[in-house]
């Protein structure tokens, strides 16, 4: 579970600390064909945001989004801070 | 970008190694108070799987997934092989 230590930018030591906090990494790597197929990572990653909301209150303004593309590969990098389950 | 060198397994040297490769990680790190707030992850990654299905073509026997669990962090990585465009 290396990759742990990659989820997650080092916690703010303010408020959001204790904070839930939901990350989400798609990426995608292209077969041989450079350049080849629909580019579906921005439409996909605007229904996540849809499907996490289903299951838990999220606010736009809490979302980060990066999109980051090297050679064949693309990743989407989603971090969420989730409001408090009894805040309001 | 050291997160890619973590992402999508080592390729295996076979027919796989030139086919289009979707990663998806799902991050929840919880907040203080330990095991509070449902678990929505398991149900999270069925619908992820529906809506990567609306952008490209998934063969459920194409799909590796794994859920982990470490102290407040739970880690659900979903490995995709991408059928090829041309494949029927």
């Amino acid at each position: 579970m290396a990759l742990l230590s990659f989820l997650f930018p080092p916690k703010a030591k303010s408020a959001t600390a204790a904070k839930e906090r939901l990350q989400i990494i798609i990426a995608r790597e292209r077969g041989g064909r450079q350049g080849q197929g629909y580019d579906f990572l921005p439409a996909l990653h605007k229904e996540l945001i849809e499907v996490i909301s289903k299951y838990t209150k999220v606010n736009a303004d809490d979302i980060k989004i990066s999109l980051d593309r090297q050679g064949n590969l693309e990743v989407l990098d989603v971090n969420v801070v989730l409001p408090d389950a009894d805040a309001p």
